[in-house]
């Protein structure tokens, strides 16, 4: 339970606000296992709630569930040169089972291209099981240096999305489909205004061919990558033996893809919308949409206004999430701020007076203040918290992008960069070659965040580096 | 896909016809790692109805769910003492991470409730924190020897029940409730007509004070444990400080149970109802409640018969879950075996002449052959849909308790006992004395399936074995 004292502020100590934040909403809390998390019933039905609306996009997109083994042989990582050269530093390895030591160590999930592409030996023969659009929900185990509750934990919860396909255009094309399912979900359930873009070479996923993200503007002005789409090209089709009798009866190789959002996704939605007063939840993802606290001073005043915020309760069950909190031993400012830390977007209350005018007052968690309070009568008030969570949800999407785009700046030079990335994003133009990018990291710890898919307005420019002839924009800033 | 060849039939080989179902049903397939499998598509599917199901119940007892770690320390196994000698052979154990051996060894966690107690025990400070009731969906690892496709393999998806209570009552009262609830699932859902029980001393969970279960009696005549609830008493409690402080101010150790239900239902679900011609599920679990098969001859019947097929389809889909068949390169025939090998509970057949009269042919999974088919009108169709899907949901039941009716019996004496098990389940009295209870499983490899908490009819009478006074039925099977 939150007790009263106030949260570190995000101006005196941006992380330790972070951390504070995730305990005390009980999001999450530390497991007794290095690097690893429990995820709190608060911050699972958060979770359960993200992971509902990316799984009806997947199945409006002709995607379908399977489940695929947690523990994978070592020599199938070592089929894919990048992919064991990436993942092997961050392994778990099984080496007994069942009393005895293992013949072959078996490694825990990292990611699940080689077990899945082994399967999709298997399982595809023609052109005609093609394309295979399957996606797994589950946990994998990376072993992280330095963890951050849900932002990078051993142990973490995801999707994992595997494709094969005919051509590469196809591939190509789910691809970038899925980036734009993450972008539409980022944007529209989590009101957070992503930047969809490719990744550098350097950044790219171990074994693909070529990555895209979306990336977010967190509250301290970092960025950080929500979710990743990987076109693998043939890489894992070769590794794997993926191939395909196609109409003229020979044999192909497929296309594959990958692509997957995790429990991070939580990390980006608190840091994207917190204050000083704890989280701010978007209505759509939020556990309790709202929360109804009663007010009484006497006995009389109780049973008038338990009796009114019971039957608004059971009204607004059937439309809403909703907490009703009537508990006797804390006072209603005890609950304000409680909710308020927990980020409910929406709070009613109903005292003596709101009873007798048959009206309650609505306060906006996303509006602190008097500015956010309103009055709506109780004829009528699911329509009326219906209106107003739609409001809340699009305030929050509004207020989240004029943030990002008065922190994103164009330096002139090389000079300026370095300033922009120290209070924001950098959009500038880069040649492409590895070197300048390691400098800018070298020099100023910002990273490519990506190539944006929108390139509308960049003509031909010149490399903020090195002034050679170049292309594209990208972002650069300082990310988790 | 399916090919054309027959299944192995029950009769010849129930084990061999089991396998052969779920593989060519698309259910599961062998995983490249031992004793693991995946769950495909279809099966995963299904399983998720059986989550949803579940998971509905839970949230209506007034539980929540959330996410504790994959990995566990080898010592908190330790701490209980019956839990260790329980589980210790049958531990997956990781020993590396990160390149680096592990000072202390982890263990993937075979069940939770050593992890999820030191959780509790940071959490639960006062009586005003219980009863704590809180859910786990996820995968274990147990190192099993021998395996069969969701009966018993290494990893296994579940949930796991994890309470904490003030008082002995309230747990025990929990435990049975969470039985209660895996029945009636298991009873209205999966049509299953389980029987609910205490389990003998012998075949109790490690480190429990009384363990029950529900039983399924599968086609074969075997029985299957397709659930479990456990009392745990003190002893978690004590082994990791779960404490409270009572009402006047008393330091005092929680009470709590444990119970869960996996991925082994799905194989209870195929051996209660499967027949010669493949699985049979019931409408409120199966992936597709329908499939509708569109035949025609010509090209013009061909345009008529997609076009209603399409608007029929359209109707249906908002209200069931549908699969329309439409492919070309394989015959109606050849389409209804593999339905009917999948399961789907109803098929709409519509051809040239059904457009003509504006009616479908509609057959039952359940009932094979002519009996089984009707023919309704395309007005009303859905309404008649859904009464058909009642109906066939009810008749499973009531077919599957009359089949397990059918074949329980009460042996007169231990020379009857025999005899019963080898053909059914054997309701008997026992004293309760283990070595009775061993000489059965000896003499007949038929073990206690449960002490029924319905033990109305059953006076005092006299042990099976040893005729001594017993005091309760109990059911005596071979099992899975």
């Amino acid at each position: 339970m939150a007790d009263e004292k106030k949260l570190t502020s995000q101006s005196e100590d941006y992380s330790a606000w972070y951390n504070e934040v995730v305990l005390r909403a009980e999001l999450a809390d530390y497991a007794p296992v290095r690097g690893c998390m429990v995820v709190r019933p608060y911050g699972t039905t958060l979770w359960e709630n993200v992971q509902q609306a990316l799984d009806r996009r997947f199945k409006e997109t002709g995607h379908v569930n399977a489940l695929f083994p947690l523990l994978i042989p070592m020599s199938f990582l070592q089929r894919e040169a990048d992919h064991v050269e990436g993942f092997s530093p961050e392994l778990a390895v099984v080496t007994h089972g069942g009393g005895k030591e293992l013949e072959e160590p078996l490694v825990v999930r990292p990611t699940s291209e080689t077990v899945i592409g082994y399967m999709y030996s298997k399982w595809i023969r023609s052109y005609r099981d093609l394309p295979l659009l399957i996606n797994q929900w589950g946990n994998v185990v990376r072993w992280e240096m330095r963890t951050r509750l849900f932002l990078r934990t051993a142990e973490f919860y995801w999707q994992e999305g595997h494709t094969a396909h005919a051509t590469y255009e196809e591939a190509q094309e789910e691809t970038l489909r899925m980036l734009g399912v993450y972008a539409d979900f980022a944007i529209n359930d989590a009101a957070i205004p992503v930047i969809e873009g490719r990744k550098s070479e350097s950044e790219r996923f171990a074994g693909a061919v070529a990555s895209y993200s979306i990336e977010a503007m967190m509250g301290n002005k970092w960025a950080l990558q929500a979710g990743t789409s990987h076109m693998l090209g043939q890489n894992f089709a070769k590794a794997f033996d993926i191939q395909y009798l196609d109409e003229n009866n020979e044999l192909q190789y497929c296309w594959t893809t990958s692509w997957g959002l995790s429990t991070r996704m939580v990390g980006a939605i608190i840091m994207a919308h917190g204050d000083d007063q704890g989280l701010r939840l978007p209505p759509k993802l939020a556990p309790y949409q709202l929360v109804v606290v009663p007010i009484w001073r006497n006995e009389d005043q109780k049973r008038a206004v338990l009796e009114v915020t019971a039957r608004i309760a059971a009204h607004l069950r059937s439309s809403y999430r909703i907490k009703v909190d009537d508990r006797e031993e804390v006072t209603p400012g005890f609950k304000f701020n409680e909710w308020e830390l927990r980020g409910v977007p929406l709070r009613l209350e109903i005292g003596p007076r709101d009873v007798e005018n048959e009206s309650v007052v609505m306060a906006r968690r996303d509006i602190p203040g008097r500015a956010g309070k309103s009055v709506a009568p109780m004829a009528g008030l699911s329509a009326a918290v219906g209106d107003m969570l739609d409001t809340i949800q699009a305030d929050m999407l509004d207020s989240a992008t004029v943030f990002r785009d008065a922190n994103i700046r164009e330096p002139e030079d090389y000079e300026a960069l370095k300033d922009t990335v120290d209070h924001g994003w950098a959009r500038a133009y880069w040649c492409g070659n590895p070197e300048c990018e390691t400098r800018i990291k070298e020099d100023t710890r910002a990273t490519n965040r990506n190539i944006p898919l929108d390139q509308e307005g960049a003509g031909p420019g010149l490399c903020i580096v090195c002034g050679e002839p170049a292309e594209e924009w990208s972002y650069w800033a300082r990310a988790y």
